[in-house]
Parts: C-alpha cells; structure tokens; sequence
C-alpha cells in the first residue's frame, strides 16, 4: 500500500504519520520523488481501511494498494522517473547515457588512453573493472585495489564519473571515490551485499542475474531501496538460455517491462549480451530503440590484447562509429545524448 | 565445399560438372543467384583437392569450403543476398517489408476490414492465419479450408499477396493461392513437412522453434532448399526460457548472426516473442535497427474479440502508428518501405 | 467436468446421457475403464449445476469438476490406470516394460541379432527407427519402408511387439504391422499426425517434446485421446536447458507429475535424455525407482558403427547387465518384470 | 598437470620439488590423498615434457596432463575418492549420508525436536538455516546468530554435526560451531566468499548455483581447493528451465557426471530441488540408485506452519518412512548408511 501526500506537508507531520504505522506494526519506506512525496507501507495490508486512511488523514492526496511484491521500485509510487546524477552525467529522465570502458584496468597508460577516446566520443562514465569475478581461480582476477586507484587518477584527468564492480561488503572503504558501485549478475542475489550497498550514499547499479526474471531483479532492487539507497539503476545484460552461439541472450523485452513497472532508470549492456563484437553496435542502437535510459559498452584500446573479454569488446574507432550512429538514431527517439 | 563458377557458363557445361560429382558419390545443390552461380558439393569433401579442381576445370573461378553444416543457405556459397518477390512486395535486398494481419481468419468482413487498413498503413503483405496449432483440442482451430477461400477474395479485392500456415503436407493442394506459404515454429522439425515445401515452386516462411537453436533453424532451412526451393524467408519468433513475464523470449541476436551466416532474408515477429501488446512496437523497431528484413505483426480489428491471441494484437490504430515510426526509421536505417 | 457411472449401466442409457449433453452443445468423451465408465463434459461447463444431474438422472455415480485444461487423460476421470497390452507385453498397472533395440534399423541381421539378444534379457518390446528425424538433410534418413518391412520380419521371428516412429499421418499405411506407433519429440505439437494417430486401433508412445511442459505434453495427449484412441503412452526423454554436458536434460520429477495427474502409463528415455553411454543404466535404474512404468534404451550390437546415437547406445552385454540390476530392484520396487 | 608421487617420499624432497615450480613460474596445489600424493601444477604447462620429469625425478610415479579447467578436483589426479568425516558422520567412499532438519531454525524446541527425531529415523547430520537468503526483503530472514547459538545447543544434545549456510564472509567467525559450512546456490559464483571458505579447516559443502553449469559447479570447488581447503562436498539441487510445474529441475545426470570427473564426494537437495513434497521421496531413492553419497533432506515437524518452504518439507513421520525405504534400497546399492 502507497499513500501518496500532498504537496508540501512538514516533516514533522510526515514523521509522525510514519510512525503511527510503525506503532501497528508496519515497516514503512519514505519516497522522495521531485513530484510528491510517498509513503509505503510493508506487511499485510489486507485489513487496512484505504479509504479512511484518506478521509481521517489531512496529509494524504490518495493511496492505492501495491499488489506486486516490490513496493518501493514500483511505478505506482512515484507520478515520474527516478533521475541520477553524477558529475556532469545523468542517468534517467529523458537522456541516452553511455557507459564505455574496458572490462579491466589493467595499467595507467591503457584506461587513460581509453577514458580520453570513449569521452571524446560521447560516452558520459567511465567503466573500468578492478575486481574481476571469473570462472576460473587461475584467471586474472583484476588489478583490485590498485584497478581501483587507477580509475581515481583517469577520473581527476578527465573529469569523468566511474563506475566499477563490488564484489563483497568489506570492499567498501576502497569504493569512496568511485560514483556509481555495479553489483554484477552473479552478485544480483547476494542479499547481504545488496544491504550494505542500500546504505551508501551513492549510486547502485544492478545488473540482471544470468538465470533471474525481471520480478527477482526488481525485489533485489527493492533490497537496496528498502535499506535506504533509492539511486538504484537496473541493467539488463543477457539471460542464459539454450543457445549456445552466443554467450547470452539479450531480453529487450525486460528493458521494456521494467520501465512500465518501475520508476528507476533502465539501461542494458550488450557487451556481456552477445559476447560477440560484431553484434554489440546493432544491439546498442535496439537497447535505444525500445526506450532505455542508457547503455553499458565493453571497449580497449587493443581487444587482441585484452587480459579479459577481449572477443567482445569494440576498439576505440568502432565505439566512436557507434556513438555517431547513436547521436543521429537519438534525435528521432527524443533522446539527449 | 562451393564452387562459383565463371561468369556465363553455358548451362550444358554446368551439367556436365554437376554430373561429374555426383558420379562420384557426392550430392550438389545448384544455386543460381543475380550476380554468379555456384555448385555446393555435399559429402565427405575431405580428400577433394580444391585447387586442382580450379585450375583443371575452365567454368570453375574460385571454390571455399564450407565448415558449417549448412551448405547451400551459406553466405558464402552467395556474394548478395536471396531476394524475395511476391506480387508487389519484396523481402530482401533493401527493403524492410511489413507483414500484418490477425492470427485467425475469423469472416470475410474482419479479413477483408483488417487488410484494407493494414494495405493502408503501409503493410505489405496480409498474413492471417486458417489452420490454427493450438495448444488445446477444445480451441478454436480455425477456419480451415474456408479461412483460406477468404483469404483468397480479399487477396483478389486488394491485391496484397497472402501468407498463412500450413500444418501438413496433405493441406498442400489448398494453399495454391497462398503467396507464401508459413511453417510454424511448432513444425521447425517436422522434416517431411520441409521436404514437402521444398518442392513447391512459390516462398516459404520458416519460423524458428521455440527450443530451436540458431544453427538449427539453418539446417531446416537446407532441407528446403536442398529440396528444390530456394526461396525461403527466416523469421525469429521468441524462444523459450526460464522468464515468465513475457510468453518467449525474443532472441534479436539471432537475427544479427542470421544475417551474417546466410544469404536468406531474415524477419522477426515481436507479437509472438512477446505476448504483450505493449511490447509490440518497441520491439518491431528494435528489430528494423538491427538489419532485418521486416517484421510481422498481428493486427485486430477488435483485439479484445479475438478468437486466438487477442492479448498480443495491436489494433488498427495502434498499427498506423507503429508504421509512421517504423518508416521515420527506416530512412536513418536506409531501408525502403 | 467428469460424470462417474453407476456399474453396469446399459450402453443405450450411456448413449442418451452423451446425446442429451451434446444436444446442449457439449462435446463429450465416453472413457471405459476396467472399473467403471466415465462421461467427460467438454465445454463450458460453469453454468451445470453438478449436484442436480446426479440426483436427476438414475446412471450417474457421482460427478467431479475438472479445473485443468486436460480432461479425458486427467487421472480424476479413472480410479486406476491405464493399463495397456500388446502381445505378451503389458504397459502399466505393476509392469516395468523395457522397451530396447538400436536407433535405426540397418539390416536384417543387425536387428535380428539385437532382437534375439535384448529379448533374451528380459526386453518385452522392440523398438527401431524406421523414418529418422535428423536435423542435417545429409544425414542417414533411416531405411523407411524397408525397415519396416524389417521390424516385422524380426517380429515375425521373435514374437516380439515392435514400436516404430511415425513422421507424417501419409505414412499410416505403412505401420498396420507396427504395434505401437512413436510420435517422436520434435512431433509432439503436431497436431494434425496427433488427431490422426487418435484414429488408430493400437497404442501411441508419446515422446515429450524438447521445450515442452508437462501440461502441454498432457494436452497432446489429450488431443488423441479426444480424437478416440484411450491407449497413450507418455515418455519423458530430457528437455533442452543450458547444460551442454549432457544432450538434454533427464526431468524425472516429470514422471512422478504425470503419474499423478493423468492415468495413463509413463515411461522414459535415459538414452536420449543423456546422450552419454555411462549415464544410461544409473538413469535407467533412477526411472525405476520414481515409479515409472517402464524404460526405453537404445541398444546396439557395435555401438561405434551404429549409423545414429551410437554414442548412447548401450552394447548387448552392457544391456543385458543392466536387465539384471533392474530386475533386483524390481523386487524392492514391487514391479513385475 | 599432474604428478602423482612415489609412495613415502620426505617432505622436505616434496617441498623442494614444489619450489623448483614455483621458481619457473607455475603455481602448485598438493593434493594428499590415503592411497598417494600428487602435485597439480597450474600455468601454461604445454611446454613442460612429462616424460622427461618423471625420468629425472626420483620422486615421481607418473604424470598426466589434464585438459580439463578444473584440476586439484579433477578425478584423475586420486585414486580413490576423498572421504570426508565430520563427529561420527563420514561423507563419500562407502557411505550414503542423510543430512536432515529444517530449512530455518525458527526456536529451541523446533530445531531440538526435529534433530532428535531425524537422528532417530538414521539422519547422520543435522541442517538449519540461521541466514536465511530470501528473494524478497520483508519476508523472513531467519534467526541469524541466534539461529546458530540454537543449533549449538542441539548438536550438543544430540551428538548430530551440524551444516548451514553462510552468506558472506563477515560471518565466518560465527561458524566456529558449525561442522560443515554450506555456501548456497545463489552464491556459488561469490568468488570471495569461496576463497574465504578455502582458509577454513572444516568441509564445505557447496550447492550447484541455478543456471550454473557442471564446469564452473567444478571450477568452483576449484577455488575452494586452491585456497588451501580439499574437504568439498559438491551438492545438486535443481537448475532452472522452462518448466514450472516443479520449483526448478534436478539434474540428476550431473551427479553421475560429477562422480565422474572428480573425486570429491557429491549429494543431491530434492527437496529444493522439486518443490513440492509428494516428489520428495521418489527423488531421494532416485539419488541414491544412480550412485551419490548422500541426501538432503528438508524436514520439519508442522510444515504447515514453517516460517520458509514449508510445501516442499517433510513431516516427521514422511522422513522415517522415506528413511525405512532408502536404507532397504541401500543394501542393494550397496551403500553403508
């Protein structure tokens, strides 16, 4: 259940509606959007009097009941879009956000080679791996704290936000300088990594599990949310199926079904997707087509080289033709860029 | 392996090598494109020395050979693309060619009412469907051969080429006046039913199954050709995965690597991948800025009336308005509409 | 909704009964059960007040709402199982049926050898492939009409009941001598060769189908029982999943699903399911002991020249060293072998 | 690579064996078995002539390469299977170990009178889930530290070892009490938590994750190996497909396979594996007749009222029964319970 409140209640009177709830036994969670504000409410519903609420409560514009069982994320709670800022980059609302960087940092020279090619192109954030999870313990596991020190130095030349992969709780003191934190797919369930995460004071994004439905990544979402942090950004990136030709399959529907039934920002990353390079350009221009909010794309500066996902990622030259082709194809979708 | 052969090779001298082959135990498939023509050679190639054949024969130019398990469908047994013309329409080469239509043909007034309006909006081609796979033998299971008579006046009243599916080959003395003729993803592997088609001289619409593999939709696609027809449209309709949100999954990656590895057009239908109204229309344009051919789309008078897949129909009004996007694209994507 | 008859109602009173429902604009299916006869009321049934045709009409037992989409095949119409006979053999009831023989049929003397020999380890039924399903046109498409002619020569000699894949319904001719007929899995949503082989005097296997759910292979089953033929016989064979280890993937819970919802006989496939010759007699032994009322396995009498699935096929002594095992757990398991 | 040892060969001539590696580059994991020691030597090893160190170290008996990824758990580099004991319970050789309890501790006398109870019916190990890893934030996520101090409680009651989930590595000083630590499916691919898992000195028992393959099932017990840990315990537990009748699908041709490839002892969870309890048992004799070491039960003395999983649970009464059953199956397969 939502209480949506009118426009310019006091705090007070919102602190003690809330806790009015909570006195009966509910969790509630306070959604600040730039509209209004809301109010969840967590645990059964069922004998709670809707409309009385309304009636007997001067705070409160209307309420509706949350039948799905993510609250906080849901559409239903917030009239717009949940918009993201870092730096100079926003995520959200009515822009095309690009994402580039290598899969790894793997020294100075390469990820400032690289910052400076995908910014000039267009791209808004740095990406840029440091702990790397693989398959395999005898593979290179990143440059951890120092990939991570690297992307600080690549981001005070540039000025360009970074993002990065998490991939446990105690990591968290060497993720201050970096903007947005990016719990990947095989992290989308690790619950007690998602509550930590949900106390930043930063942006998450939150990649699709390779075996999740839209549902699960979405009360993931709701994990986050729920623990404080509504800076989530969700990101589709290729589901496992019996398809063996590529490395996943991309579900553009699911960029699609979760802008209907969530607020937050949706983007998707066709790199990880196909796995394949020459499929990731035409993937790029679809993910833009059905109405996402940006795109995640693996580039370096020599993918022959590359210490990991080489095959997949697109040379500077071959991201700056892309980001042409986006800026024109962004025009027509209303989309800034 | 493949033989392209030098231009204008009198046809008794390819008949002659042709035989020489098989003589030796191997089958060849003939395949005469717009720009060259060329002998696939199918057996165990392995001791077939490729250059002696070149230099010794005076009507071979070049010769490959071919690792995949696809031969004659192989792009590289053709340097264009298999371009498709039925009645006005053409499937390949430049175009982006719509196919629209209801799932059931349900009377004369609702085909011939759908056809004009779809005829109007810029569709192409009229699908509509007669002898119905459902899931359950107490389902509607269409009109049968009545629905194909109707289909056959409101093609005469409005000149759009048809296309319906066929179930079995015993049906295929009533599709005479179907201009394409459909397999559905159900009888991807009804192997019969491919060679039966293989022998028709007219257009065949093979659609992928829902558990099928890429390279599986190419091999059906060899039994047709292989067969004798070398006119064969690939069309992605959605897989099956563990995601229950949406009936399939669209796997739009595999238009991309249909495109690659095969000279055949390739479409795709969103309807069927997604089940979803509300998906359709991102989707049909996520397909066209990949490269497809075209797309087909299921289209209702009265979607909520519909006797089978109501949900996944847009109605008119709907589809005029995906095509006015659809062709704003198509001059960024150059594609001719 | 199911109508349970009293014992020994007169056919003409069964026959009124059916007609007064049909006249309603019901379709009916009449299942004669060793127990007692039941009605099956096919339709929209929401406005039959059930409890006023048991106290109105003298043949009627008692009556039964059926929610699931599968009726006559629905183990609520039934008290006990199917239990069907051909030959010597009996499928169902307390039997474990071993169905064995190679892939393909290749020669009088390969399938006259493995007759004699699989029989003389207990198989109670022959199985051969005649017209093979292969995904490569230029792979070995079976000995067709031969083999059949084969099969029942071996027949002939062994006494042995044969089953045999059926393709396409133009094929029916062809298998008068057969005593099961196959719907493989890739033919398991052909509905037209399900409504054609419903018209037969003699049992059907019915292979699940690679990406098909259990109550989708419950509504093909539906579909022959429906169309007059009661003597089904449903067989999991592993269905496609993201594992590449195996061919497919072994659902036994399906099994233990089928036997509790429909009362028809269920056996699988470890052969196909795994694809794996080192995983058929463990699997073979784990379809036992879920309750299955037999197994079918491939076997060969030279494994590594079999001209299809030598890889799965089991040799003769493997076999027969596995009848053994099973016919010790068969005492444990209360089966008759 | 692999070098399995001379029997008795000084510690001082193996450690001076492995540093002549680690001085070229390689890293090295020794493997101790009962019957022999090997040395795995990871690294790019195509250039290492196996021949020519076997002839020039005494120390060596013979040398395999091993192309497979995962290499201290390959099977190839033991002989016999590692067994692992915990209190009077032993894991792998002979023996088919039931684990049994509740899927989350809920109070005292819950867990107390399941534990007793199970012990009773011939359960060798008890488990409880403290932490409980839930797709949903506001469902319960049991009795954490508590839920561990219970379990205490009653392994000192009862004498049962205890095994539960950890779900982050800031956890383990928790689990000092805890005689098996269970990493759960979701966090299979936590490459962090595994490696923090492999500086433990007590076993672990890993679940196969929900779309993870058999390989990286194997790569991550890899990782535990190489991080100082051999006592792994591999455990099936239900992939993900398409099917939604049951929670997810056992794979059971995996545990075969996994017994195969490795020699670390490998369980099954039919219990999360199905879903629903009537396929419970006839999963569990299923897991035992295709050769695993052993079982895990979910149990619970009302599952009506469990605060987790309660469909999928067993009453108490259903376990003794279930017991009955396996241990007379066991005698057939030979196995020790």
């Amino acid at each position: 259940m939502v209480f949506i409140l009118n426009p310019s209640v006091k705090k007070e009177k919102i602190n003690n509606f809330i806790l009015s709830w909570e006195r009966k036994g509910f969790s509630t969670i306070l959604s600040v959007g730039t509209e209004h504000t809301a109010v969840c409410l967590i645990g059964n519903t069922s004998q709670v009097d809707l409309e009385h609420v309304v009636q007997t409560t001067d705070i409160v514009a209307y309420g509706k009941r949350i039948t799905e069982r993510y609250k906080a994320v849901n559409r239903n709670v917030r009239e717009g879009n949940t918009i993201i800022k870092v730096g100079n980059a926003v995520i959200g609302g009515g822009c095309f956000t690009v994402i580039s960087g290598p899969c790894s940092v793997e020294s100075e020279e390469q990820i400032l080679k690289i910052a400076k090619s995908v910014k000039n192109s267009g791209a808004a954030i740095l990406r840029g791996g440091a702990f790397k999870p693989r398959t395999s313990p005898y593979d290179f596991q990143g440059m951890q704290a120092q990939g991570l020190e690297l992307l600080r130095v690549v981001k005070n030349e540039t000025g360009m936000p970074i993002v990065s992969e998490i991939m446990n709780q105690t990591q968290i003191g060497l993720f201050e300088d970096v903007d947005i934190v990016q719990i990947g797919a095989r992290n989308m369930q690790n619950f007690d990594l998602l509550k930590a995460v949900g106390q930043l004071k930063k942006p998450v994004l939150l990649k699709r599990g390779l075996a999740n439905t839209i549902e699960e990544l979405l009360m993931s979402a709701e994990y986050i949310y729920a623990a404080g942090n509504s800076e989530i950004i969700l990101c589709e990136r290729g589901i496992r199926t019996f398809e063996t030709m590529t490395r996943n399959t991309l579900d553009l529907s699911a960029v699609i079904l979760l802008k209907q039934k969530s607020h937050l920002p949706v983007i998707a990353d066709p790199s990880h997707a196909a796995g394949i390079r020459s499929l990731v350009s035409p993937l790029a221009k679809a993910i833009m087509s059905v109405g996402a909010d940006g795109v995640m794309i693996e580039t370096h500066n020599n993918p022959a080289e590359a210490l990991s996902d080489g095959a997949q990622s697109l040379d500077l030259d071959q991201f700056n033709t892309l980001m042409k082709e986006l800026k024109e194809r962004a025009v027509i979708e209303k989309k800034e860029m």
